[in-house]
């Protein structure tokens, strides 16, 4: 392609309204326009990223046994009754009237639709195992769209979905898939981690979120320094300490007139704050569904895991204590609670590393006073339930039992699930087994947020100049950038040749004839992220080298002709 | 790919609903499922040939010079209301409330949203001139969807857009997307015409219907026989015929007791229908404004088109005469008027061939009575208004001058238009000319139905036994078919390495392993067209060669493996 021939629009303002840095880039860069709220045009120049990722994805799910269609993205409200979804799936839903008053769904997700045509379609469990793809047009009606295509309202998904006779054969398609995902995100050059997930609002039994990592990334990744271990920071298990050392000191009254909490009091004291200890004060119920106290101690240090704590008896639908309830069971004030000396109608609930702790600080439950050198088993009774109540952070063991954690952020790109037969039972989908009775498979559906992919692709792989594309996503391998093509010393030739050549070698090249300044012709270059850049000038072509400058390199270098197209070759994506 | 590891689900049964062979053909063999009333989901076998079609056209608008880009679905109110479409468009924009209650359509064609983004992304005349273009799924409400994906509500398009400084730049470009069109058919393997159009809704100065020939086509098209005219029948012009001859035979009174038509008349008399002249009685203005009755005069064997009637002074809003006032203006009743003796008051109007004839037979305007020999300017007076009122006819000389016209029936699969500067004009799109003021950009727009072509192709291709592909369309190009594969003789393992060998030879091939019955197999091969099909049995190894039979082909042939070979590359469309 010659840019002379081609659309880019590039744009040195930062737009206002984006956020983020790859919504940021692709507005400057000219990826993407917008039409709505959250509506993209992808100019010519984005869409050629976003086919990448697309061919990527879709030579993968062929290779993994995949088998590709296209479902219409208008779906009709009765499929959506079946399952109870019509109502349930929320005002992301967008529903549509047709002339006739009939009523349709554009398609978010196509659980609905392809389960009809395995009702139809599959007959007999000889045609199991199957899994069906495809790459299609979704849409979402966010409340919010935001961040560009990371967010958008319409947008580009891959989605499949596999039906099995057996939990077991389920299994083995899901590791399949899993495998297939890995792939995918290794070849699209991406930094990435499979995370143990929640499987939220779709259900099922088993899922795990792709997440390409990235500082902006909204989620917290909790990760194996040792294994491919990785989970919501939210949902990974912060293990229990080893054995609680000896009591080294007697417990005594601290003053703490106008400090309320783990940090000010620790400050005053001169402390680590992992030596205090912070007292919440819920409501739950006991065993008898009466109204129940409960105070939940964590580290000073750590946070509370609202999750966790809910998976606590009693505490299912828990809320936090008014001040009220406060004063009626430790009386005291907020700011000042602790677990010493409370009535036996309290229920002491103790995170699993604070059940470890040896002479802690805690409230007095006395306003302006704390209690520091507290010891188990001596100043209050031995904990009854200690569980796992807070968030998992740096250097924690990995609940795998290898290596110690570490936490990333991550932008969820993909997810697979286990659905099982939920969908397929809600529709009444069956196929003859192997002894002509009819069984209900069981499914799994995998996910990929291809134009989120793009997005996300940045996020990883930009800097102060623009976007750093991984090779195989990339618009173009290559740009061959000619210096004053109109002068008589031949650039425009010797660049035309070079970028025939280096095209007619597979590495795809773009040629810069638009006769630029160098500067602006670099800006837009090292902006648009083309990994490679070869320069052609008049002074080049007399030494008989190139410039070439790789996008991340601090330094150009000269080359010959010979060692351009090597080091192009060398670094071919698969 | 192995047809054991794909989704292949033919039927025997003819489907209930389908009218037309290619919608009946699509369902049997399994390369659609209806969804709701014109939403389709295409399985795995109709998407492999949906997507060769998307790969022809892509290459040659790529290789045309035109960008791609991909547009939302989705697009804004506000834009359509800009061009006054949101009203004008009528029932088939399909109408969208989003959970905020702002408004949008399903894009049935994308002329607003891509001048929007000219409006933003084209700044000066040095960007011009310019054709965008993409392929994405499309939504038109239609009233009755039918005749399967070839009328269905969502499908599949290559819509193209392109943007001149000046008229002579928006004809060539109009030329070159002809062009590409005439490349893109012909590496279809589609017999096709690009027809004279009328502009229809979308509105402008100048089209050309693309229509995939098949007798079971919508439209009429007529054709020269020596050149590449072509035009809707409708819009074809009947030449006048070369000078009258001289009368034969005086004027006489027939009794017609009964014979009130041409074809009545002319057998009665045993003449041929040619001799006679249909007389229409039509009432429109005159120069006045006052109503006018007019006795249209066409040949008895020739058909009355209402587009050409209607071009006639006085004729723009004319309606068919009732009874009453033929009784006024004639005397008579219908069935036996001419114009013969008429009063001043009623305007005659001849079609040119009528003007032509002599010795001919027209109604007497009396009941019961026409006249024979009839002659201009002796007989009545020489017409006055002399036209072209007819719609062409098989043998009719072409408009063009060169060779005489056929009639053959067609599908429309693609449509040039050029715009001019009505979309721009309404929205306020211009770019700064070569003298720094602001011109408003002429546009052309380019459209190809890429899931109706599919249909279209059917249409033209098939037999009683199924679809014939035309090589490029194919869904693979080769089937291996092994007989008995589970026997000892090596069948299996013969047909796998002639089905790995042609892969690796470029030639796409699909091995049918299923182990069926062979007349079930080859039905199955036949009914899903595969061009080439190469049987692998116990008795052809022993002889060492391979059953080959191209699906058009009578009979089977026995060949060498190296004939197999050479036979299919010979046949590999570019």
């Amino acid at each position: 392609m010659r840019l002379s021939q081609f659309h880019l629009r590039t744009s040195k303002e930062t737009p206002a309204d984006a956020e983020i840095a790859s919504h940021r880039l692709m507005l400057k860069a000219g990826m993407i326009r917008k039409l709505a709220a959250g509506l993209y045009t992808w100019s010519p120049l984005g869409l050629r990223v976003l086919r990448k990722v697309e061919r990527v994805v879709r030579e993968e799910m062929n290779a993994a046994g995949a088998i590709e269609l296209l479902m219409p993205s208008i779906q009709p409200r009765e499929l959506w009754e079946e399952t109870g979804r019509w109502e349930k799936f929320g005002g992301q839903l967008l529903k549509i009237k047709d002339r006739k008053e009939a009523e349709y769904a554009y398609g978010p997700t196509h659980e609905e639709v392809i389960t009809d045509f395995a009702r139809a379609e599959l007959a007999s469990y000889k045609q199991l195992p199957v899994t069906y793809y495809q790459i299609q047009t979704k849409f979402r009606d966010e409340i919010r769209p935001r961040f560009g295509v990371m967010r958008a309202r319409e947008f580009l998904m891959k989605d499949a979905y596999s039906f099995h006779l057996t939990d077991e054969d389920l299994a083995r398609e899901y590791r399949n898939m899993y495998d297939a995902y890995g792939r995918i995100f290794t070849r699209l050059g991406l930094k990435f981690r499979a995370v143990f997930a929640d499987t939220g609002a779709i259900g099922g039994s088993a899922s795990h979120e792709f997440h390409v990592l990235a500082d902006s990334g909204e989620d917290a990744i909790a990760f194996s320094s040792a294994t491919d271990y990785a989970a919501n920071v939210e949902l990974a298990e912060a293990l229990a300490p080893g054995k609680r050392a000896a009591a080294t000191e007697t417990m005594r009254r601290i003053d703490t007139p106008t400090q309320k909490t783990c940090e000010d009091v620790a400050a005053l004291m001169g402390i680590e704050l992992a030596r205090t200890v912070k007292s919440i004060a819920l409501m739950g119920v006991d065993a008898e569904n009466n109204p129940q106290f409960v105070l939940a101690l964590v580290r000073g240090d750590h946070v509370a895991n609202e999750i966790k704590l809910a998976k606590l008896p009693g505490l299912a639908e828990y809320r936090l204590a008014t001040e009220a309830e406060i004063l009626e069971h430790l009386g005291s004030e907020p700011g000042f609670l602790g677990p010493v000396g409370v009535k036996p109608s309290v229920q002491v609930v103790a995170d699993r590393a604070v059940a470890a702790m040896v002479d802690f600080v805690v409230g007095a439950n006395e306003r302006g006073a704390h209690l520091a050198g507290v010891n188990w088993g001596r100043d209050l009774p031995e904990p009854v339930l200690v569980a796992d109540l807070r968030n998992v952070v740096e250097g924690d063991p990995s609940p795998d039992g290898h290596g110690t954690l570490g936490i990333a952020r991550g932008i969820e790109v993909g997810h697979v699930f286990q659905l099982g037969r939920k969908y397929a039972q809600a529709m009444g989908c069956t196929v003859l087994d192997e002894t002509g009775k009819a069984a209900t498979p069981a499914m799994g559906c995998y996910g990929i947020g291809v134009s989120r992919i793009v997005a996300a692709a940045i996020e990883q792989n930009h800097d102060a100049n623009g976007i750093l594309w991984p090779e195989s996503m990339a618009p173009w391998r290559a740009a061959v950038c000619v210096i004053n093509p109109k002068n008589d010393a031949g650039v425009a030739e010797a660049a035309e040749a070079l970028y025939r050549e280096l095209n007619a070698a597979g590495i795809e090249t773009v040629l810069d004839d638009r006769g630029l300044r160098p500067g602006v012709m670099f800006g837009d270059i090292e902006l648009i992220g083309i990994p490679h850049r070869i320069v052609v000038s008049e002074r080049g072509l007399a030494a008989g080298t190139f410039e070439y400058r790789h996008r991340a390199a601090a330094e150009a270098e000269q080359l010959s002709r010979a060692d351009v197209i090597a080091r192009l070759q060398a670094t071919q994506p698969a």
